[in-house]
């Protein structure tokens, strides 16, 4: 849960970078940063902060110049040693000065370390991207082409990469293809590479492709991007970036966010049917599968929960006459829509089941005759090894508790989850995904 | 276009207070502030800026000590001489200390700024409710009960006021009801007045029923709150309120705002018929009236524009290369939904025409095949007086142009708006409303 | 405790306002505004913080537009209701608009204020500035010169204030002169009034004359100010100027403020002769009345005190270890100089007697083998009613205190004090002067 | 020009190191930040921005707990491709982690660097302190301190170094001494190293001793520090800390600050006898030679010119007619006491010669008849490369233009200069000292 960003060959481009890291905000609002190459050396800002936040002084720019830039938005992440962790990450290095972004995750990040670590390399942040820069650092080999393609042979994982020198960019996605990552063009010349198509659309690029699994894009001054495919692509896109994780504006490995939703919605009716008056989203993330379930269904679709947009992260010590103030300061139900009504409500998943419970309460609280709760994906059962943030085994919720009891813990008088299968056949079986949270099969070995 | 709240024998009560406010938010987002009394003397804070960021500090309410407050939130308005206006407005008088919030507009506010500056008076501000505060304190009645209704008949317009004595408070309603004010208690005792009844749920308290408009609630310590009809009333609810003002959660005189905005869809879909593929709302504002255009049409609802939630006041100035940027920083089109489709693009009205005509080229850029752009309200022909800060009649284009013109500007394939008729309809003909920015008819003179 | 400044014909006078105000920060860090006029309205911002945060941004000054200004800079006070008081006060009032700063202390505040309320006035602040435009728009008069007059015929006590309106400023200072008020002009045109003289050095005007005690100036456009003898004179300005108040660069009443504290440190020496090795300032209020001391006494000045710049408003909760941190943040000895001396410690004034044990606990800790206190100014005990803010009866050491008592609480060798006699030959017995503070004779009835 | 400290065996031993850096803030004012280590891992906060603001919340030292820390303050420098180098740098390697803060200049970097490249290690900032992480990471020594130890036979210059792993701590001063750095403890237990012995004033130490140039202290828990003697001394310390770098209350290698500019006044007046009525201080920096001066000479002190203690960082754009204002928001001269007057005015040393061509001015236009500029200290005709930020030749006014020249440029009646002679005598002739600006023998190769 991060994305990343390359521009190349754009006036302006660590502004580029900024907008395309605006659009993916969502991927990650810890820390946000940017580089950017004018030929002759590297330049750097990064810190804690949402992108709006940290690059919020128009003189940012007149630093970050030249004409290729990479950015970085960061997940929060716990157990970091310094408060300020944040990418990319700049050496300098034989060859000269280079700087990476990494979206994934590298699963054997810690046995890389620790060799590196016993050649004598240090390593300032717990990020795995640091890993990749002393792989290219350490190698022999003359060109950093070949130093990138000798490290990556070091590491496993998911893993979307850009690496950018002062006149070169390469990118990087693993060979399963778990996060996405695509190729944009502009009007007027110039490229650029991000997480999601909707970082494309807000600074007017045009969708080109997407980076192939297992492709290695290396862009030089003056030519048409050289593709070399480094890996035999085993495509198993991560089905987590189509359930919640994406914009549903973003089209990822050639589908939409918003119709897979919509799919999964329509397929928990068909395997879900229920007796009831009206299908309710939880807003803004189960709204594509609500207006699919209530499609498919028939049952009216009221966006019956109003979402306070102007929600901020701290707030007084409320009275103790205000409980549940915490999921009322952000929901709130339509009581006139809602009571007496037998009530579907829809999420996209169910992870610690915490919310679920407060909107559950809420909704009866507001005089619904019974709720019927339904996710638009399977139980979550297993921790995601390959980029998304998930927690522990302890703190998932069904892979601790049945769907009856869990149905008991939040309250709700039905609990159902879209099946696995169902699933797949909403994604499209024409290929593979990644399906770790629910299935286990830790495929990268 | 304004907040206002009363808390009464309520413990913490500022806290309270802010908590109404910050749930009213989208009333007002200029300035805000707060007077809280502790029965010995009134304590105020107040400035520009949102409720959150006012009242950001925990010992801002050790200062608001005391059970009774008052609160505003201002909605920006051009011509001020101060930087700072705010409300509550403090002021000592004969019969000690009081504190005046208002939402609304008194018509008269020259005259009677007139006819007291002849009198010696001074004015701080050029908020009228300063005039409120003036007339009080003139009157040579005794009490402050006689003292607020003899300055009550000075002034005219549409008026939620809210007065607080250091150890008394007092609530009046305009005979007509312009603006919404509703009664609500706490379960433990105290109450609470608020525009809306949205205020109630993030608190914690029971609506109890509207203030009537017309009168008037004195509030006194152990006492039930007193109800004197001051005025014969003369209900008149704003449409504009129903139409996109007030939070849909809002109950408003009897009727969930989000209700009356699906009635007024549906009512578009049965005056205006189109022969379309899918229906799409402007998000947020024209959700509920999409919603009811679809159901009455059967032309299916899609979510297809994102609204981005991330997005700040200010940004970095834009390369050149990124046209449009002011609308696609906050919505994103869904092209494979939109794509070689007849699109339905419903909004709760329209103002200025700026953003429209950003929507349709954003839709047809996005491939819609027709894009027709369909009104939840009537033409918007002339200002209100009452409270709702709309443009002069140079700036609304309803006043300006033709239906066909405003069509051919938005660049829309066709155009259409809900009828007069149609809106009272839809509102409930049970009663008389408010429609002076339809139909021009002032009828408080 | 307060600074004022008028501006009057100069181009961007707002920021020649704001200049002044900077130079005149150390009367008074609480609160800061500016009111500009452009000949056609007023332009106001104010708000609590130093000058520098208050007025950071250029585009304030866009706002600020205009030819003619003024400003305070207001000293923080206690028991006021509202967290935002600050000058300059607006009005509009019966001939159009006008603002007033004042610096002073207006003694019969409470009956002016008493008798206007029953009149049917109200009240925004507690500040007394208030009065004073009250009693201008309440004035029958017809000009608004006749009605500043008219007001003033109703004031008592100790006052500087500067009235803008839209096209003229009047300046008036009480008939005793007890605060400071100068009249600068500008070598290309145009004029300034300011509290003290430091602010003409800084913004490049050059000293005319002082305002004479009981003189109305009125400023047009076009024309020289006008003189008005409105009261007879009867100069008494206050000697805490010259003690520790105004900037020692200044020149108040014809006397450099720097050099009536050296004369006072002289006669202090003359009066209080002691055997000692070395004598030091207390940083920065005692350095020149210091040298003073030593230049009289033979004894060596030595600067043994270090002052601490970068001491900030707040700092973290220190450990228990870190005993009498509050002190030593701010002063530090020098230990080699103070080691086995006896030491003279020179400061202006002794008021609550807090600082003063600190200080000789630290040059005791230092190893000093002596310590003599001396103050360049009698025993405070009265408190100023005429505009400083010293403290009450109860807080003032010397009206509790015998002076061998203070000696025992301070853990001094010795102390004294300049006697009253020896403070108005240091001064000049060329006249009179506001004593209160060390005499009681409160001579504005 | 930077501070380090470091703090072991103390209670909340980040809160002492924030304490200390606070008094050190003189030495480097761009960039803070603290290590701290509980025994199990390191924890670190380090920003841009003053020590008090960058540790404004006392939720970091919950973050930064345990009794061990250690704290850098960061002296601006340019050139830096990021805008955030600060220290301490953290490193993770092969024994765990350390975390380092260095105060000097190694002026090998650039050999070393290009070494460590060469082998495979990566740089992530310009920070010579790097060097040092990396060389302790590649010895093959088994212990930290066996590698510490092979490290610094790597590195030449001019070095105060403190190292921290998660139990120990390691301080190392280079065998010249050159800056400086203090041993203190306790009264509970406990010690601290600190550039500045004001450090230990603040916090409650008491000084125990110098670190010896060319000594190595490990603190270990449960025992005394042990003292290795890694290389023979050859003190030096720099002049320079004398001349105006330390603050005057620090006693650096047995020698109060404070005195020896005195004596760096006296005997300037001896070598450079005038005949003058008064001396002036360059405030603060002269004010110590001033006193020495004006002692030696019999001509009086006077402390004529005012410093302001608000002056920020930046201001609004003054308008034309405020000439010379960037001086004088800083400095004010008292009119009456230079008027007529033949001045001497003392600064510390000259280096681009920008101020006193202002002060000179400010001196003329106050009325000075004579206006005598001498400096105690010699004319710096070399960039210091041992830890002082002193501007390149072309920038250094005496290595450009003869002393005649000078005078003439900036405007002074005479000019001189203290000899070397004269200042090595001031300083003490009992050893030897780091006067490279003067002489440029750069004695470390």
């Amino acid at each position: 849960m991060c994305a990343v960003v390359g521009v190349f060959n754009v006036k302006n481009a660590s502004k580029v970078a900024y907008y395309a890291l605006f659009a993916m905000q969502h991927r990650g609002q810890e820390a946000t940063g940017i580089t950017s190459s004018d030929g002759k050396r590297l330049y750097t800002k990064k810190s804690k902060g949402l992108v709006n936040d940290v690059f919020s002084d128009e003189s940012i720019f007149d630093f970050l110049q030249g004409s290729k830039a990479i950015g970085h938005n960061r997940y929060s992440t716990a157990g970091s040693n310094s408060l300020e962790d944040a990418q990319p990450i700049d050496a300098k290095y034989l060859l000269g000065e280079i700087s990476v972004v990494h979206n994934g995750n590298l699963i054997n990040k810690d046995e890389v370390r620790e060799k590196l670590i016993k050649e004598g390399a240090i390593f300032q942040s717990d990020m795995d991207t640091e890993n990749i820069i002393h792989l290219i650092a350490r190698s022999q080999k003359e060109s950093l082409e070949e130093r990138i393609m000798e490290a990556l042979d070091d590491i496993k994982g998911a893993y979307c990469i850009i690496i950018q020198s002062r006149t070169k960019m390469f990118v990087v996605r693993d060979k399963y293809g778990v996060r996405p990552l695509s190729l944009g063009k502009f009007p007027n010349g110039g490229y650029i590479v991000a997480s999601e198509t909707c970082a494309f659309d807000l600074v007017g690029a045009e969708f080109v492709r997407d980076v192939n699994p297992g492709e290695m894009l290396i862009f030089r001054k003056g030519e048409e991007p050289e593709s070399i495919q480094v890996y035999e692509p085993d495509p198993r896109p991560c089905a987590f970036e189509y359930i919640y994780f994406a914009r549903p504006d973003s089209v990822i490995d050639g589908k939409t966010v918003y119709e897979t939703r919509v799919k999964m919605g329509m397929q928990l009716a068909r395997e879900n049917p229920v007796d009831a008056d009206i299908v309710l989203p939880v807003p803004d993330s189960g709204i594509a599968a609500a207006l699919g379930y209530a499609k498919e269904s028939g049952i009216p679709f009221e966006n019956a929960i109003v979402r306070n947009h102007y929600v901020g992260r701290t707030f007084i010590e409320p009275i103790q006459e205000m409980r549940d103030l915490k999921v009322r300061l952000k929901l709130s139900p339509i009581k006139s829509i809602i009571k007496d009504k037998k009530v579907v409500i829809i999420d996209d998943s169910l992870v610690r089941g915490t919310t679920s419970r407060q909107i559950v309460k809420m909704l009866k609280d507001a005089g619904a005759k019974e709720v019927h709760f339904k996710l638009a994906s399977p139980q979550i059962k297993h921790p995601c090894k390959y980029g998304i943030d998930t927690p522990s085994y302890e703190e998932l919720i069904s892979a601790n508790l049945s769907d009856e009891e869990i149905k008991e813990k939040i309250g709700a008088d039905s609990l159902s989850f879209l099946s696995l299968e169902g699933l797949v056949k909403s994604l499209g079986k024409d290929r593979k995904y990644s399906l770790v949270s629910f299935d286990g099969e830790y495929f990268i070995k």
